[in-house]
């Protein structure tokens, strides 16, 4: 595996990958890997000649008050983990090779930025669509795999490939989950012995709606109060949303429709720590 | 010389070409091509294998009181002029075709984008960034032609190929003058008969500046003063600006340095037609 630091040079590589008509398949990450990473190497592997794997940690979509400083950098371990998934290139720049002296650019993707994880980070999802927009400029990708826990991210890189032009095909990879059904997330490192036990009720309450939908219930509102009330039986989690969105553009339903894919997307906080779960469903 | 509407068609030709190792050059327009414009295809010919000439009025570049709608749009005439010039592919879409349901993604250029035009339009600058982002999308070129009479608009465009990563280089090319100096503009064709005669004064202001400043004038607001007194001799004529600017971020200087490159702008309208030009000038 090569290790790539400077965006030219990705970039360079990548136009001859091209020339020689193979396949590139990009997995855009902020390092931290876990399996939920990995599989979306080995889903890009499949789909790909040579896969790429970026390591950054974007600034620029952290709040003032968030956690850039503390996110989790375990480089070595990151690096040795992408060997052994099969990727063939990583690429970690640092910060001031990606965001050069005078930039000013910025990519905003609208109504799939408000709400839920927008209103909560109101910049995040400028900075996620600028630094998707220029990783995907760089590693030139024919195919981009991005995990479906974070599906509100997902909705707004389809839209924003849709919207400009871009020559890539986005595809979102499943949930992958700990054993007892936590979602896999870097940021689990966070959270403390008690809260990491307590954390299993979201997956908990996305599997109380999941059986409520096999049994018929086609209501969203009970299926959020569903939801609301499995959680609220945990003390130390507080729930900030939880909503049934079309997996499209992100808009609430008031209403499911057959034939349509939906999220059930939840967040809630243990302590300090955010956390994002959902469920994708069609009826 | 081949016509397309299409967006995804010209982006899988672009990928072909490419794929052959010929080189593309570009040549984004809103067509009512005239010299000037024939000017750019000329450059993008001796840089490039294959030409693309794109025809398109950009919605999301006109404020709602501007001249959208009766924008001239002589597109069979477009037509012959590019291939005449020696265009190899004229992509002309409908608005519908480039700006699908659900668009809702954005490019700002922030700093760049303020002042000057930005002032006076301001949405203008991130409809130019939107659409010329799309077009490279598509077009996929190794090098784009842009004209420096639109000396914010070229400052803008090689800030966002920058800030973005877009892996294509981006070339102005001077302005094409009337026989009587005016310089060439689609817009041109708004003005009557004495606003036509009269609105030869901005290129004399210019030329009464590149005069002081071949005779040693180093002083900013000198120049401008003698743009400025140039100009009001001619009654019908409204300056907008004038103003002295690097030309690499278009910010206003304060002092002449030696080595480092300008653009001495200026905005005026005429009755209702509003005409910029410039001097570029390097100490």
């Amino acid at each position: 595996m090569k290790i790539l630091n400077e965006p030219k040079e990705l970039q360079r590589l990548a136009e001859t990958i091209r020339l020689q008509e193979k396949r590139i398949g990009f997995v855009p990450t902020m390092g931290a890997l876990h399996d939920g990473h990995l599989s979306l190497v080995k889903i890009a592997k499949q789909r790909a000649d040579v896969v790429m794997v970026s390591v950054f940690v974007n600034p620029l979509q952290f709040g003032k008050n968030e956690d850039f400083e503390r996110y989790p950098r375990p480089f070595e371990r990151d690096v040795e983990l992408a060997r052994l998934a099969g990727a063939d290139i990583l690429f970690a720049p640092s910060a001031a090779a990606l965001y050069g002296e005078g930039f000013q650019t910025f990519v905003e993707v609208r109504e799939i930025s408000k709400g839920f994880e927008g209103d909560v980070r109101p910049t995040h999802f400028r900075g996620v669509a600028t630094v998707v927009l220029k990783l995907l400029n760089l590693a030139k990708p024919h195919v981009a795999v991005f995990g479906e826990k974070d599906a509100q991210q997902l909705a707004l890189v389809r839209r924003m490939v849709a919207d400009l032009n871009l020559d890539v095909e986005i595809v979102g990879a499943p949930i992958v989950r700990e054993p007892d059904g936590l979602a896999m997330s870097s940021r689990n490192v966070y959270l403390s012995a008690e809260e990491r036990r307590e954390a299993t009720i979201l997956y908990r309450a996305l599997q109380e709606a999941k059986r409520a939908l096999e049994s018929g219930e086609r209501n969203p509102d009970a299926l959020k109060r569903l939801v609301v009330a499995t959680i609220s039986s945990v003390p130390i989690a507080t729930l900030d949303y939880a909503e049934i969105v079309c997996a499209e553009d992100f808009s609430p339903t008031p209403a499911l429709q057959s034939g349509k894919t939906y999220f059930l997307i939840l967040a809630a906080r243990f302590g300090k720590t955010r956390l994002l779960d959902n469920l994708r469903f069609s009826l």
